[in-house]
């Protein structure tokens, strides 16, 4: 998969892109990344790529053209996929939109910086706009990288092993369950017994349970949509959750 | 303000930290940042950080002892701060929890890794667990990131124009008015002509009905819990918004 980043920080990218899963997967020839400096594409001898706003206001806008011509270049060398603004203003990123975009060959992001880009860019070069949270970021390089990354971990062969990207948090909606590993006391403090003694049934129950819990607590508004197996069902009454449940689903939980 | 940023990868935060904002503001001696390697608290020679999950499972589990020693080895050095987790099990990062973390001093960040950390280690060293999204990432390095960028924008005396961070996204419940800067045509198309008429109370009611219509078209969930003047009311009902409105606050909107 090909990711054409257009940034007025390319040397932000360098080490995020050395370490890890990430540079694994470049190593491997699973991803490929190729930085584009939108100043290159600036008309002035200054590389001038933001303006004051027409109207007023604090702040400066994205110019249109260095933005265009930076994407005109990189679709000249090939890249024919979609260009994705990385903005606050864009639909928010979930992991269903990450297994989405793993269907693409190559993506052309693009960095916005400031108070934004000209929205005469934005509507005759973007075809999607995403948003990483509701939040406010100096730039759109970390919201690249979060998309870049987040995507390349789906990929075939890029995970160890095969199964861990589908069993994740958000591969349905519940929050993960609790987890241990060694050493078995840890400050005087137990792994739980029922992870000990090899009743995979038990096991497989604790944390379906422990998982519900934790998102009845935190993330409520996640619970809305999911379905749940007659076994399910069945587990969840017998540990008294059903009802915790039923509220969730019934009205709309807190904080949404 | 004091980052100590515990990781497996410390040289992922090399270039991110030396470009834009960030590396201003660490100039100025607006933020710090100390990155304290976990692998270094590791027990054994071949400094193993992870483990596998009791009970069986996918992947592996970050290993209890490595995180704690790291955290008493930050608190020995004087920082007394709150110890964030940033996971996807978390609470949702918002630009509100971004601004109150600009009240602490200093704060400790774990990035997890793999398939989550000891259970035991959260419960006993972590005061707050936060998620940039509804997404899985490869680690919490980006994540951590994203919390450094956003909470020191808002640092007093960070960004150029002090109110610039005050009126962003988010600062209110509606997503950004469409922006315009030079050239007056580009390609064909104009700025729109209110924004160049210099009628500052145009301009206001302009870009007021601007945002309502795209957070309404693109985010309305945000609009649920918005609050109006009895001028923007006026302005609404005058753009034949206000029954859209109603709807939304009415009911849950799309996608909550």
């Amino acid at each position: 998969m090909l990711f054409d980043v257009l940034t007025i920080f390319p040397d932000l990218f360098v080490s995020p892109l050395e370490e890890g899963i990430l540079r694994k997967a470049r190593q491997e020839g699973k991803i490929r990344i190729e930085l584009t400096d939108i100043r290159d594409f600036a008309e002035d001898r200054h590389a001038t790529t933001d303006d004051r706003p027409f109207g007023g206001g604090e702040g400066m806008v994205m110019k249109p053209d260095p933005l265009a011509a930076a994407v005109e270049k990189v679709r000249a060398g090939g890249n024919t996929g979609k260009v994705i603004l990385l903005t606050p203003q864009g639909r928010q990123y979930t992991q269903d939109i990450a297994r989405e975009l793993t269907a693409e060959k190559s993506l052309i992001l693009v960095c916005g910086r400031y108070e934004g880009v000209d929205e005469r860019f934005r509507a005759a070069f973007c075809d999607d706009e995403i948003s990483i949270g509701d939040y406010i970021l100096t730039g759109g390089e970390l919201a690249a990288m979060v998309l870049i990354d987040s995507v390349t971990r789906l990929l075939p062969g890029v995970l160890g092993c095969p199964d861990s990207a589908g069993k994740d948090t958000f591969s349905r909606r519940l929050l993960k369950h609790p987890q241990y590993t060694r050493p078995r006391d840890f400050r005087g403090i137990e792994v739980p017994e029922v992870l000990m003694n090899g009743n995979h049934a038990a096991i497989g129950a604790y944390r379906f349970i422990e998982a519900v819990r934790r998102t009845l607590a935190r993330r409520p508004d996640l619970l809305i949509q999911e379905e749940f197996t007659p076994e399910e069902h069945r587990l969840l009454k017998k540990h008294g959750l059903l009802e915790a449940i039923s509220t969730v689903k019934a009205g709309r939980p807190d904080g949404c």
